[in-house]
């Protein structure tokens, strides 16, 4: 199987860690966002969306969108589980992932295409007044991790799950290139990041 | 079970459509959004983010996020499928799912979100530029459908699935509450939306 990737897209390396949770070795071949390849007419035609990550298998099929991957690699080798195995764990799994999802990376996302490295690529003007907006939405969700992450230690509950992939990847993103780190005041949220960077899943990726 | 909705809103409408297709009764309590009860303390107990839908079981664990909602629904209940059978089919849902939630809905919810209704409220004040933005976003995806919606007669391939609930209700809150209605032109999205009225699910709840 192939995975399309670039270095330090935060997308890709959700499923990067997922595969190396799981031991499944994917082929990476790098797309060149920079120059554009993956709007072009090739790369859409593997995704219609035209972003990545995307999974190609050995016939040629491919699964865009790095859950829908997630969760086919899922089903080819369930263990170490990562989605939930009864209804109940699988439903608050995907409760907490979406809460990560719709109301951390959304806006964590807005933030970036609001900033200053869009602008200066030029694709695309910033709207004043939007950023700020994103990053109190971010920092006040990074606030609510701190108080959630007292009472467990993962994202989800007592154990590591898909949650915390979306979780660390989208904070890691959020440190690096979109310049919105976490106070260190909030331990707890730290401490989990800790936890996390000792992962051999994610050290070694 | 204990469905918390309020009529007229669309993630909760994702819910009850789906407990129609498996034939699960849900009894529906009205959370009054206008009076903000959803923020209140003790809503925020049943869902820390403070939205509905949210299920509570019999022994008083809630699930909040329609999606999560669906999944904990469709193990209760497997017939009929709604999120995929195989692990390829389960992904590409995904995928599709996906797709409509991330580039579609996300940016509906931007333009209702900066729209007069929000406006008017007082609760958030619009940024100018942000609507526009996301109702050509919203239009572009429209005609996207348009497109793909010739090549198979629902949004993830040729059955009805999670995906075609969602995007209805999207879209069903785009017309009526957004002022976002497809153009007519789109004959291949109304024809689709068409075939989705028509179900007893959607025509009943």
């Amino acid at each position: 199987m192939i995975l399309y990737t670039m270095p330090h897209a935060p997308n890709p390396r959700r499923v990067i860690i997922f595969a190396a949770e799981k031991n499944i070795e994917l082929a990476h071949v790098n797309v060149d966002l920079r120059n554009r390849e993956h709007k072009s007419a090739e790369f859409i035609r593997r995704n219609p969306s035209g972003k990545i990550p995307v999974l190609e298998l050995e016939d040629g099929t491919c699964i865009a969108e790095s859950i829908a991957i997630s969760r086919y690699l899922e089903s080819l080798k369930p263990e170490p589980n990562l989605f939930g195995r009864t209804a109940l764990e699988t439903a608050q799994i995907e409760m907490h992932h979406r809460f990560i999802e719709l109301e951390l990376f959304s806006q964590v996302g807005i933030s970036w295409v609001n900033g200053p490295i869009i602008a200066a690529s030029g694709l695309i003007d910033p709207i004043a007044g939007v950023k700020a907006r994103s990053d109190f939405f971010v920092n006040a969700y990074y606030q609510r991790l701190h108080e959630e992450l007292a009472e467990r230690e993962y994202i989800a509950g007592d154990r590591f799950t898909i949650a915390d992939i979306t979780a660390f990847c989208c904070i890691e993103f959020a440190i690096t290139l979109v310049d919105l780190k976490p106070p260190k005041e909030l331990v707890n949220l730290w401490q989990w990041h800790g936890r996390l960077a000792e992962r051999k899943s994610v050290k070694n990726t």
